[in-house]
């Protein structure tokens, strides 16, 4: 069994990154999400250890004490995390694990763990990301606005990436995260076993 | 029009490293070879331009003095060499330009191109390899065995390669190839500038 990778997506609103990867786990099967840990109260209907696994906050801080997660942060006095435990696991399993998180995140992630892959997915051009945030008909002018500039200065700070994928035919987007995906598998340091096994 | 990119490609004889290749040139169409030149002389048959740029010496010497070449080798009294500009003006047009070297010149060009993409094919296992060449009946065990040691030697001089693909199945090294190619046209450098036009 070969070992997955960790695949970080990130990118603005809008730029349409869980229908990318949702769309690529339709044509393969070694695709999972990361289960994060946080400290918000189960909604109606939500799983332990499928939708989120629920921790208190005092065994939250000892995660974080323990260096037992990649990345965490707070939203709306919650505390959110990406569990290393969880991961690995999935990985050993031969997994690619899909972390969907914001830059901060992201860049905590590529710290911790410098072979994450970076991918970065953005729309064709802010036009369009106008066109598809207006279609989606739930925010005012203003809120869209303002989700442009934060776009804009998202992807200014992305500069720690390995990859971008322009989101603009979602069949093209889908099927260069699969190659990424392909690619990163036969990466020199995933495959240098193989290779130095001859002549022993 | 999007670059191309020079993509070096070796390996042990029997690897199947042309087969490979052209199996991947029947679903795309951004794939070429780069054209050689040589101090040989044409034989029957060959077209100038198109199996190689056949060249006198001291045209050859030019070349390599002003660093017209990628790389360059001497194979049986005839030079050898892969020009610049072929492979620059391949690049423009989008197409990903194959280099098939052997190690010594794909050093040469991975220091002359340190963007070039340089991926090592292997056989699953020596003894796949003793099968495969063989099975081709053309040369004697003694002629075998020393391909196979030499097969062994160069996979310990590889580590510079970014890349490994192992030749077990057609369909799946040809797939792996082409998701390097779709994979490396997703790289960050490759696509910055569409990311930093959104704002300006």
């Amino acid at each position: 069994m070969n070992r997955g990778n960790l695949i970080v997506i990130s990118g603005p609103s809008g730029a349409g990154k869980s229908t990318v990867v949702s769309r690529a786990m339709t044509f393969r099967n070694d695709i999972c999400f990361s289960t994060s840990v946080t400290t918000r109260k189960p909604r109606p209907g939500e799983v332990d250890g499928v939708d989120y696994f629920f921790i208190d906050q005092s065994r939250f801080d000892e995660m974080v004490r323990n260096n037992e997660l990649l990345e965490h942060a707070v939203y709306v006095s919650n505390s959110y995390g990406t569990p290393a435990k969880f991961v690995e696991e999935q990985l050993e399993k031969g997994m690619n694990v899909i972390l969907d998180i914001e830059i901060q995140g992201a860049a905590q992630v590529h710290s911790n763990k410098p072979e994450a892959v970076m991918i970065f997915i953005i729309p064709p051009s802010i036009d369009e990301l106008r066109k598809r945030l207006t279609g989606r008909g739930t925010e005012n002018e203003e809120t869209i606005e303002a989700r442009i500039q934060r776009a804009i200065q998202e992807c200014r700070e992305a500069d720690f990436y390995d990859y971008i994928i322009i989101n603009d035919d979602l069949d093209k987007a889908s099927e260069d995260l699969s190659s990424i995906m392909n690619a990163e598998l036969c990466r020199f340091e995933k495959k240098k076993d193989v290779l130095y096994s001859f002549g022993k």
